[in-house]
């Protein structure tokens, strides 16, 4: 599978290989690297652009450093989905490394890499690996229907990176 | 490449098949599935068994639950190798998923799922999966020799487990 989404600035390049277990993401953003890693650390910004449009997010807990754990949960009407895990690394500016549950599905994990890489202008490209624990985990989570989430998030924190 | 290492006991299967990052581990014990776990979760167990014997063991950090972190050190002569990592989940005598990464290696990264499964006459099944963020890195990290390390802790383990 590999998708390109255009949004009215940036592409969001999804990439589910066959037989291995990740989903490798690419997405570009208008602002350096500090200020879009800021975004994913700082839980009072990541609130107002992680996920669709049409759900409601709540963090319960953010502790963006090395060891630290997470735990926010999305709400669309009576409907709550939980997901949580673990900040194996926080390389400032730089690279976050995090596990990821969705606790609906509690045998599922994934561990992410995300890099925060420079480029010229003042922007960032941002590089992700999703890794599943088997590859038909990995399928179920592409057909989960995640890919919209993800863009529209991303939709999202252009809004948030373009403010002051 | 699949290795079944004969010991006085028990064989350690390590298999890492070709075109996959993960590395999928299987060990039984003559103990049950809650002494087994004990001995993953209790850090002054752990620092009796885990890793080759010529190796000393210092455990910085263990805060086996669900969100907290680890740290370890194994010195041989002058010689430090230091890893941690984070604890995704523990669900007690049943699972263990955690982070690894060993610190001379920093950008390496490896999600290990322990499952511990209960057999008949009191005995138990580990089932481990180490998952890398590469095929390569998996690669790498079979080619460092961690085999023996593994094999050897746990004929130390079946040590400790046929104690009081």
């Amino acid at each position: 599978m590999s998708t390109n989404t255009s949004t009215s600035t940036h592409e969001t390049t999804i990439e589910a290989p066959e037989g291995v277990p990740w989903i490798d993401l690419v997405r570009e953003f208008d602002a350096p690297p500090e200020k879009v890693f800021r975004a994913h650390v700082d839980p009072e910004l990541l609130a107002r652009w992680l996920g669709p449009r049409d759900l409601e997010m709540t963090v319960e807990e953010w502790d963006a450093r090395t060891g630290g754990r997470w735990a926010y949960t999305h709400r669309r009407g009576e409907d709550a989905f939980e997901f949580y895990g673990s900040f194996h690394e926080i390389r400032e500016n730089e690279r976050i490394v995090q596990t990821f549950t969705y606790a609906g599905f509690p045998d599922g994990v994934a561990l992410e890499i995300a890099r925060f890489e420079a480029l010229p202008g003042g922007r960032t490209r941002l590089v992700n690996r999703s890794i599943g624990s088997s590859v038909e985990e990995r399928d179920a989570m592409v057909a989960s229907g995640m890919e919209h989430g993800i863009v529209e998030g991303y939709e999202k924190l252009d809004e948030l990176l373009a403010g002051p």
